[in-house]
């Protein structure tokens, strides 16, 4: 809560909301000595679509190339990729993508990055490949040039090197990034916390992470997601723990809603189904998928006979089932939402279920999260939801864990990614204390160019960090301007006014047509409508013989007209469509 | 987190969405023997618009009259308020509106139901009625019928008898109601927490308390707003512990950031302006309202010389300054977001500036406070913001205060109101703790009628607790249909169609018109929109002259061509309106 200095900012970028396009785009010619740039596109400054490129004099790598879920803001963008111009202009020196997970926020754009970059190596830990095939399948890409690696390896592409280094994350199989260009090492945390008690078994490498930061780093990039919240990210083991209290207490059934990607939860539901002598059966197409590529890769130990078919639940007791699904975040069409409204034909939730919700709300969800969760109340379910509860703990690094590994790898510059820029300016500080002086930290955000030789490490540029709309098979193709006329026809919905002209007699056909959606409640309007038309007709009839043979003169009085009486009598400004036809 | 036995649920409805009527209403006639009846409109069920009916044999009086900010489903919609049609068809009985405290989800609706029903007398505390006053201004109703009341005065009206107790709330003037009828008394906490160290210096009143639960209480409704927190809500006095340390440490000017109407919260800031020798001055015309009201009714101590005009601000040394404004809530007009953005007449932030918010954000307004907060990093500020940096106490009280009220009123009955149905069931069940016979608990939901008489106490109807949608000076007249088609338009935007038909030759004239809003791209769209008119053209070339001659069949026809297109050249679902003229 203390007010420490300001922190040297490199940030210009303001912005009201969206940003659709970087301003003021500037990208220095390349140094011919050795150098090293490193540029995020996307998830630096705000929480998704994470995707970074470091570029050296002859070859360039992309860290995670991620999607985000549009906001409120974008009507109908289904999901939002970043801007790859940076990456296009540089094609030639393009290697590969290293990916250092498989959540959507870091994978997400992969297909749409191969349909433009086809045969790019996307290379990853096993587990990490087959999550990207699974959201792949839909764009119907063919083979894919996955390459898996295991913690612990090292690739070589031209002029860099990436070490693969075993960290904790709610999700299996994820690394940080030892890059070793010509100019120094990169050193990526990716998603990461430190589990001194992971289910797995498997702390995070901390011998390599030691030895990483004694070989010497140039540059370390870190996962500020919790850079606000002092202390320590509890331990995958608390869920454990209440799950015990949870499983030795329920009487009913009891169903685990969780994301399909987090591995060690879904481990923990095994483990306690068979502590307690339950079966369990996993419901949704996602979370079977997760269970095959994870059993498969031996990420999970399934006892036998524990697992039980959807289907063949009913034969059970209640007290002898755990099922698990996923819609932890009140998705619409989410198995989870389906029950909570008594809409999922394969599982009604009953009186005496007790649903445990082992995630939290991403911020923006809030609202269909608990409007889900108080539907199950009425059915009569017991919920436990949220990290109050302890069924769930962040799957990133608090303050202390973020200091530990900034003591670890004892970087000469840091760059704080992944996160608002609120997050950021705080991790900026937190590094400052381990050493770091505030001149080397920078604070930048998406489409900052950063660029070190043996003289300088600056931040020398910008370049298109934009986002893009994807909209059906519309890539990009949705402007500000199609978002401002959809928030405008969201608002006061729209009403069309068409008026036939006789052109040679110079004057109107009949009298003015209109239509409206989203405006007025229709069977109480039919008075206004009928008003509007007689008002229009009155209006073009004082019209001169030269305006009513003028269509951009006749539309925009149609238009000002409406405009006009409709606010005067509604307060409301729906979009304005005339339409004038010449007969 | 344990898994207590299901209570019995009086609620039968369930929700998808917003609830715009309600099904099945049945309202049986009242007896001849006394009774009482309860009838919540709002806030049972959710948050906001809180309005409970309170009816015996020959009167009937109104705790509350609130609105409820619309969710982003709502599109378009200002605000929502009350179905009033269960006092309308009992207007002759109706006696009052008793205001418990001015927060706008207890105020908001009375504006419109003094529209309804003028001269219903609104009985509240001085403070009460200013802030009722202030949010009324812009609906010009001319003098309004207040009712000044001080904690522990008594209001009569026929039947029944209102005597208010002071308790503390994150709003000067805030009071429970104890309601006596023939058939018993009914206590309405309001909104209420136990603050044992209040900033005025005044406890809840405990002595009343205590004698109303021993008189004997037939039924308590109770505040379930923070029903899931476990413990005991902080004191207002945390937040000046906190206000302490951000002063000492602060070398700039400090801004402050609240809802006008926290009184408490507004003398702590006077306070350690005073203390640390600064100047304060109040900035907007919602905190100048309330400032001029609380001074006026004794509810602020401001010592002399320490307010300043904001124009005078500049006159100051930064350490001299601190400055108080609302917007905690990201709101895009208010001061504090026009700031973020460099976009205040009055005031702008510089780098060095610590800024408190002292508030948290109101679920679903996370999204939009969080962008202003990183808007304000961005301009170099410090910001210290919701309940971690402990610059905000929540209102509310915690379970150990609800028990403790459960404790001192005794209630036979119980009813939990304020709250989802998550809050409400999980109060419930605190109520069984303190001895209240499971089976004399009500969790119900608006509308839910609940009567009282010497013989039984029991949910015995429902009437209608729907949400009426205000847009513009639109009264209810939104209904599901238009929210349906605004939802469409702000996905996929408007296609319009125009057709010329000459009916005599049965044949088209000209080319189809097609307008677009929201759907595609305009520059890059021409292409497609000159494809689908050829397309539509080709069409209505198949038709036979019968078909032709039929302006419903041609607009079902234009309709399905343009939509299957559409959605096969885009995977876009716009709204289609096709237009038939007969020329």
């Amino acid at each position: 809560m203390g007010v420490p200095p300001p922190l040297h900012s490199h940030a210009d970028s303001r912005c009201k909301g969206p940003i659709l396009k970087t301003q003021s785009i500037s990208v220095p010619k390349a140094p011919k000595e050795p150098f090293v740039r490193i540029v995020p596109l996307g998830g630096c400054g705000e929480i998704g679509r994470n995707m970074t490129v470091i570029e050296t004099n002859n070859d360039l790598v992309v860290v995670d190339c991620g999607l985000m879920f549009p906001d409120e803001e974008m009507f109908g963008v289904d999901i939002v990729i970043n801007d790859f111009s940076y990456v296009r202009e540089r094609v030639h020196k393009l290697r590969a993508v290293l990916v250092t997970h498989g959540h959507e926020d870091h994978i997400g754009g992969i297909p749409y990055f191969l349909r433009e970059f086809p045969n790019t190596p996307i290379v990853g830990t096993a587990i990490t490949g087959a999550l990207i095939k699974a959201k792949s399948r839909e764009h119907k890409l063919g083979e894919m040039p996955l390459v898996a690696v295991a913690p612990g390896d090292r690739v070589r592409y031209g002029d860099i090197e990436a070490e693969f280094v075993h960290i904790n994350h709610s999700v299996a199989g994820a690394c940080s990034l030892a890059i070793r260009t010509p100019s120094g090492t990169i050193f990526h945390t990716g998603d990461f916390k430190f589990d001194q008690t992971p289910i797995d078994g498997r702390p995070a490498d901390f011998a390599a992470l030691a030895r990483i930061g004694e070989e010497g780093v140039l540059c370390m990039l870190a996962d500020s997601t919790n850079a606000e919240r002092p202390g320590h990210t509890q331990s995958e083991r608390v869920v454990g723990e209440a799950f015990t209290t949870i499983f030795s207490k329920a009487t009913g059934r009891i169903l685990i809603v969780s994301f399909a990607s987090n591995v060690p939860r879904i481990q923990q539901a095994i483990d306690h189904a068979e502590k307690f002598g339950r079966k369990i059966a996993f419901l949704g197409r996602s979370m079977n998928n997760v269970l095959h590529f994870a059993r498969e890769h031996g990420h999970l130990r399934i006892p036998p006979d524990i697992l039980v078919k959807i289907e063949d639940v009913g034969s059970l007791r209640a007290d002898q089932i755990v099922v698990m699904t996923t819609g932890s975040q009140g998705e619409p069409m989410s198995g989870l939402s389906r029950m909570s409204v008594r809409d999922h034909p394969k599982f009604s939730i009953d009186p005496g279920d007790t649903i445990v919700i082992s995630a939290t709300p991403i911020p923006g969800n809030e609202k269909s999260v608990y409007r889900t969760i108080n539907n199950l109340y009425r059915l009569g379910a017991t919920v436990i939801h949220g990290s109050e509860g302890r069924a769930h703990v962040s799957g990133h690094a608090s303050q202390e864990e973020l200091l530990l590994m900034l003591n670890l790898i004892r970087p000469e510059y840091f760059i704080p990614v992944h996160g608002e820029y609120r997050m950021l300016v705080t991790h900026g500080r937190l590094a400052t204390k381990t050493g770091v002086h505030p001149e080397s930290v920078f604070v930048i955000e998406n489409g900052d160019i950063v660029e070190f030789t043996a003289e300088y490490g600056d931040k020398i540029g910008k370049t298109y960090g934009g986002m893009v709309l994807v909209d059906g098979t519309g890539l990009g193709e949705i402007g500000e301007a199609v978002l401002r006329d959809r928030k405008m026809l969201s608002n006061d919905g729209i009403v069309t006014a068409v008026v036939a002209i006789d052109a040679e007699e110079a004057q109107t056909i009949g009298v003015p047509d209109i239509v409206t959606r989203g405006a007025f409640y229709e069977p109480e309007s039919e008075e206004l409508i009928e008003h509007l038309r007689a008002h229009l007709s009155a209006m073009l009839a004082t019209l001169s013989n030269d305006a009513l043979r003028d269509t951009n003169s006749v539309r925009e009085h149609v238009r000002a007209t409406l405009a006009k009486e409709i606010f005067s009598r509604t307060r409301r400004r729906p979009v304005i469509v005339p339409i004038v036809i010449e007969a």
